[in-house]
């Protein structure tokens, strides 16, 4: 039913965008169009993702779900990039942080807990996961903050540029280490045959290259509008960029994927809404930031990998809490609601800021 | 024969109060009476709580636990809030977390530890309390820290307000997620109804409502008093407001509740020594401190949630090293030692401050 | 083999120090000569103390170990104490931390990992060292750094003494702990009597004094001069003085060690590559950076516990990513190189700053 939602709105999203963008209908209204649109081309970009995942085999589908996962929000990135907007991009990022560590992994132990009492997942992909959600917030994010304080710009340049390459190799070393050193090493063997048989792609090759082409486009060609009523919502609305960057931006990159980590927490497949809900947030951190960085190098102004001591402390504390959460395999209704609380103080911080 | 001498002492003690006030007696001898009358009516309080809490059953007696616990130091904080002294009140809350964490768990374990090898807790409440821990104080504390650095008052009180809120929400759906949805989930079954059998009201409901109404007045009328000799007793000895709020009034305010966590860690009952030592802590941190947000504003100096960054620092470090050494569930006296040594350190640098 | 090259290195680099520097030759050449002698007579110390430490049985050993085990650094550094160089000083102790925690440790689990799919060592002694890497660097590294923030020289000398003395009798504590009240508890059974069999002293009593003594004084002699280069070489080579002291001085005066620990990992022996890491980390926190505070009361330029904030934050985020990766006991060839890239990350900044 979800679907038939996206369906709809894809068919009269984008032509409205293109017809809105040409005659220059208020940018509240266009802002707004804009956000539906792109998130239901997410979703379908999502969806293309993961047919090609199952059909090219857990290898090659692993790297398609590592590398096209955040596809949507790289895209808006990178349009905000060329517009200049780095605090814009810098928000976003935090954004889709804090939301996918503290919203989604909430609201899935939260939803997934109001039906069962205890939910369980896979103690050592946590452990795994809490090792490099230090190693990228509080070891690459930390560091170039503090040590670019009396630095000058080049230099804090130069260091953003080494750890941005530094991240990159290390997620690519993850993921090699996932899919090929230590497949299946950590996971109860059990089930397992079982589980992967069910996996059937929704969409041939083709197909879902077709899809994933076409929305990747259109998803372009709004982002980059979207971008430029960025100012305007914000002065009428009273939000600074930074709000709409941590918390509309990243909402809007990744409402799809949100929903789907929470319909897994209903179904008790944890495995899979944490998976959705740290995964994501590893491949923004150790993946998408770094390509950012590094991709805005080739327009004027450059993004150093330093966020403003507001984003850097959230993303911390939201890393911390969140693996304090997570250690025990265990996860309840209140555990959710505590990481909700979280966002909720963090939103209403921003909010002021 | 503690209980004696606690009754003779609030027995001189008040009248001594009362007599020495309209004396003007001087103010150190005055600061010293007040707070032994408070120290000795504060256990008379925790009985009274503990014995309605008994008769009134688990769900309710945890409630009154949970809001009467550290009645003492609200009535004292409320005082030292209508007399402006907000430095005072947030310099006790921090003293209150730092003691309890520090100061009485490194003594329960500790002398526990010289008693036994290994001591044992419930792991499960461990975590559980480990990431309440972390929410309050490292997210609840921390974010107002470092988003208010350039924030006007007002708005830096709404943020304080907002989070005061949360905080009392989700203490409030900590109590339901313990005492009615998750109640014994994760409480190892043998001996809880032996244990639970053994727990005998001390006095009958009406003895206990008339003690706990007669020592709170009591409390209220001292506490009014004592707060009025901070200014002098601090000149007197050199200490800052902060020495005497960090120090002495939490120290004063937890005394009692103190004496009986290191009581049951030395017959080697560690998960009650616990409970009051993390338990007090939480309730400092997501009931009391937000509650006295929240009266501030009907006084004529409001309290922001922002504390001193030695104070914020010193909390957010005790909260990680506890955690540290508490989550293997297990105690000795080294580890006693160590959070000791923490308490003295930063005894020593609130001194020097 | 190794062997056989320290004793060559020794036997040219002695007497090439005391020519070159009589001589006054070039400071790069000097620097080099008296790097490549040191590193080869602390092996021979660490060789002799190993050999006393085995004669002497385990418990003296083990005092000994935990005092003589970084007799090289603590000589350099006292050296550089007298020429007044507090900078180079404390970021060699950083430099010691961030190596050991992140280098050493983590070229061990690396190679270790190359040749074992999952390593093991014992958690137990994991977990009680994640503690005391918390309260060394964490709590009393932390501590004095913030609340010196606005504090006179003498108070922050006076609030470093403090806790010098809390970290040493911690430390004392600790040895105190694992070998006399706790020896043994934690460890597992099996085992355990038939590898005490196989260590056998490498050298009689005699002999093994003698060695150290000489080796001492030649360290002595050397350090003294290579302190002295400092200042030319950092010129020649565009180096700040707190990159020599973190990535020149700390490498020099653990590379022996650091050698030892990687082999062992190699051998499947994790339990003693993880001790050589994490037990000379705690040495430098707990016992050799108090000892030179104290120390440096003897000299002209006395040296408060205050590190630079980027040599404080990068120590604390070791800590918390070393203790994130260490704490269930395991390793892998990933989480080697995670550590290996958070020190690479640390190093450039270092070089840049």
């Amino acid at each position: 039913m979800a679907n038939k939602i996206f369906i709809i709105v894809t068919f009269i999203g984008v032509p409205l965008s293109v017809i809105g963008t040409l005659m220059h209908w208020s940018s509240t209204v266009l802002f707004l169009i804009y956000c539906l649109t792109i998130v239901s081309l997410a979703s379908f970009m999502g969806r293309a993702t993961e047919s090609l995942a199952i059909v090219t085999g857990p290898r090659i589908g692993g790297l398609l779900n590592a590398t096209f996962g955040n596809a949507v929000e790289l895209i808006i990135s990178i349009f905000a990039l060329k517009a200049g907007l780095i605090g814009v991009v810098l928000a976003s990022l935090t954004g889709s942080v804090l939301g996918n560590l503290l919203l989604v992994a909430g609201l899935s132990f939260f939803i997934g807990g109001l039906k069962f009492k205890r939910q369980h997942f896979n103690v050592h992909d946590a452990t795994h996961n809490s090792a490099l959600l230090i190693f990228a917030v509080i070891v690459a994010f930390v560091i170039p903050e503090v040590f670019t304080i009396n630095m000058n710009e080049s230099r804090s340049l130069s260091l953003s540029v080494g750890i941005s390459v530094i991240l990159i190799a290390l997620y690519l070393a993850a993921l090699f280490f996932k899919l090929v050193t230590h497949r299946g090493v950590y996971q109860p063997k059990v089930e397992s045959g079982a589980e992967q048989q069910e996996e059937e792609a929704e969409w041939g090759k083709g197909k879902a290259i077709t899809i994933l082409l076409a929305a990747t486009i259109a998803v372009a060609y709004v982002a980059e509008n979207l971008v430029h009523t960025f100012e305007e919502v914000g002065q009428s609305f009273g939000w600074s960029e930074l709000f709409i960057g941590i918390i509309i931006v990243a909402i809007v990159g990744n409402a799809a994927e949100h929903a789907s980590a929470v319909i897994m927490a209903y179904k008790n497949k944890m495995d899979v809404a944490v998976e959705i809900a740290v995964g994501s947030t590893l491949q923004i951190a150790m993946f998408v930031a770094p390509i950012l960085v590094l991709i805005s190098l080739l327009f004027e102004t450059k993004m150093p990998l330093v966020f403003s001591l507001p984003e850097m402390v959230s993303m911390a504390v939201a890393v911390l809490l969140s693996i304090s959460i997570a250690n025990d395999g265990e996860t309840n209704w209140f555990e959710g609601l505590t990481l909700l609380g979280a966002y909720v103080i963090m939103g209403i911080g921003f909010y002021l800021l």
